[in-house]
């Protein structure tokens, strides 16, 4: 998909989507924290520490239930058949596809989903996942996909960057297949598709009046899912 | 207040508030239906039955309730705490003040409470208040007001109407202490401030491409409001 | 499933699950009155005039949009991994499935789906349908899969109820393809999975005191469901 | 009030509320580690920096905002006029008194309204917060009242246990109006009050079988209470 996030010559992101790449700009240094995190470097050289990646994969797993939430809440907010199909198919994508590839790809770290159920969430999954669900509540649709976005496009531009740069260790680093999944085809695919998906929300709901309130909420969430990658790095 | 509604010399209403005015414009007919009513008529020149207006209290007792939920909701959407003053004063008017007033007028009419509390709902009652809820739980604060809005400044139309209309009976008219509290100075104060403090959330929240959605909140609401005048009719 | 709806030789009818035979108990004479309709017993000896299937089938449409999100709402709510799969599946079900088949359906019948889009919901749409949302918000799981259950329940007893009536017209019947649909293996299992996943739900969640408010939400359900018939009826 | 928390003479706790004793009793060491906090003995001896105070009272507004959004939830969750008092009574102490109060009282310590609005909220102050309320979107009224606890019967322990230790500092110690005021008849009454509703709520829509569930959320929100806390700490 040519709208997909890209990493052009110089190494400078391309983001896909106008309402994105405002927000992305009014985010500015908090942006950059969450995407070049000491986390994600750690991941890209294979320095990061096995205690820490576990640390996130199970605190992932308790994330995705909530943002499978996200999903059944964007569905019950739908105000077209396609609205609902959107959020119906991204909710089962999530309970009945990634959560299972997530249990999977856990197991291989050692990490089985009985242990990841009895882990109680961190504050920080706490304060991530419930503040995309309230933005989500007591706003409207827009605002609750603006508040999902830092997640799925952050996650993207994050393997985009990864797998472009050449300080990405190959071979022996263990978090490879991590970097594959989130900047292969299909995740990027699927980013670009939300970008999209988002442009024509703000044509139907949007309003110049509302972009402060709606870039406000976008960079609390790219803080908080910084405050994410920070609690993985606190595990050692 | 100068921005309240009024009727002209010609008999023209004149609504007050720059969002109330182009909704009752796009509801058309349905806004006539609504605040035309033959149930409004018959208060007018005292020709309504007694039972249709005994039912209209009891149901609009149950409705109130509703409403009541509608401010909490509305505060709870807040989003400054000025919002959620607004959402609270309005909250605590109704459950602290507006309730009782309308218990104690109920009982001039030989209703009381405990059997207004023993009446199932009518489903005009449901259906209008439960729309006005939905679209504020799937919305947000403008969403939420201007289903709220048909309502109040509804009231105040029908109220400053039927005071302005010569056909409107005197001393012998059953329902001049209804008319009178509808066209009184502090009902139709406290409509314009809600149709101005529409206006506010539309400049915050608002966008050309809202319009025609709000339009239909509204105009729908206005449907539910004429069929809840239908359900009192229907009592005799 | 030996569980599902029955009606023995005596004609009478053996509901499935301990929570919905205690509801339908309490709900008495509003359950009858909605499960032995007017409009049911006009499908059943085929006398029901077409417009008034016609005005039913559009209204459900409408109606199928709105139980979509109340399932999005139950997958929202879900407390377990389990819950959310059971109400993604639900939503999925419908957005995906039912609603295409009811277009289909609706399509012989000389209804286009843009007909039924543009139609406005009636008054008893909006009632029943913005009631279980409205249940559903406002309490727990359990409420909101108490006020969904006289749909499914209902319907499963009135299409084994018709297809066990020697009165029921044959042939030349033009609802029999309804009566089959409704009374067929398929939906008598889903009906029964339901009450039995309400069984867990009141194993989870319930408790006596809780009892009698759940019988007002069903029987409330009930009664607004005996509306849409009437509904349908006012066609002719 | 005879049913308001208190320190017996061999320093023990008699917290009020059946349900509430049951709760505090489940969550074990999370509520000793909230109640008796490094923070609050800080308090206590006067040693606590006073940044340290600063930061709290600081979020401590932000948090209130979100509190009184928890109450108007509470309002809109109501299902009988004397729940909706109950919330909108809540909500109006919050919006129209306390949080001037708060305003007033931080003044004294050189904080005033502007910089606690222009202050992000910390993580910490996000994930309790939006805990509680979306515990109170997804549940009924008792989640919610059950995730409201910690919060005033904790500080209504704290309170009434600094004022009960001889190690708490007198003249001279800076915290001493903070103790006196969560010490003070007024707020352990309201406390007290709110944990006798909370058995009334459990009357109504308790059962067994809700328990273990209850205990977890308010296990959860009392270590998100204790994380505030150790988030003041970090101040300095």
């Amino acid at each position: 998909m040519s709208s997909a996030i890209s990493i052009d010559e110089s190494g400078t992101v391309v983001p896909p989507g106008k309402l994105f790449r405002r927000l992305r700009e009014a985010a500015g240094a908090d942006w950059a924290a969450y995407v070049d995190h000491p986390f994600t470097r750690g991941m890209g050289d294979g320095s990061l520490p096995i205690a820490c990646f576990r640390r996130y994969l199970i605190q992932d797993y308790l994330f995705l239930l909530q943002f499978a939430r996200a999903y059944a809440l964007a569905a019950f907010k739908g105000e077209t058949l396609e609205d609902m199909r959107r959020g119906s198919s991204g909710l089962a994508a999530l309970v009945d596809g990634e959560m299972s590839l997530h249990v999977r790809y856990c197991a291989e770290w050692g990490v089985d989903e009985a242990a990841m159920i009895a882990t109680e969430e961190a504050t920080e999954t706490v304060a991530y996942t419930r503040f995309v669900l309230d933005k989500g509540v007591a706003g409207d649709l827009l605002d609750l996909h603006v508040a999902l976005l830092p997640c799925m496009a952050g996650y993207a531009e994050i393997g985009a960057k990864l797998a472009a740069d050449p300080a990405t260790g190959d071979e022996g680093n263990p978090y490879r297949s991590w970097i594959e999944m989130y900047s292969g085809v299909e995740y990027l695919d699927a980013a670009a598709a939300e970008t999209s998906y988002l442009d024509h929300l703000w044509d139907r709901r949007g309003g110049e009046s509302r972009f402060a309130g709606l870039a406000r909420t976008f960079t609390a969430a790219a803080r908080l899912e910084a405050e994410f990658w920070s609690m993985g790095l606190r595990a050692e």
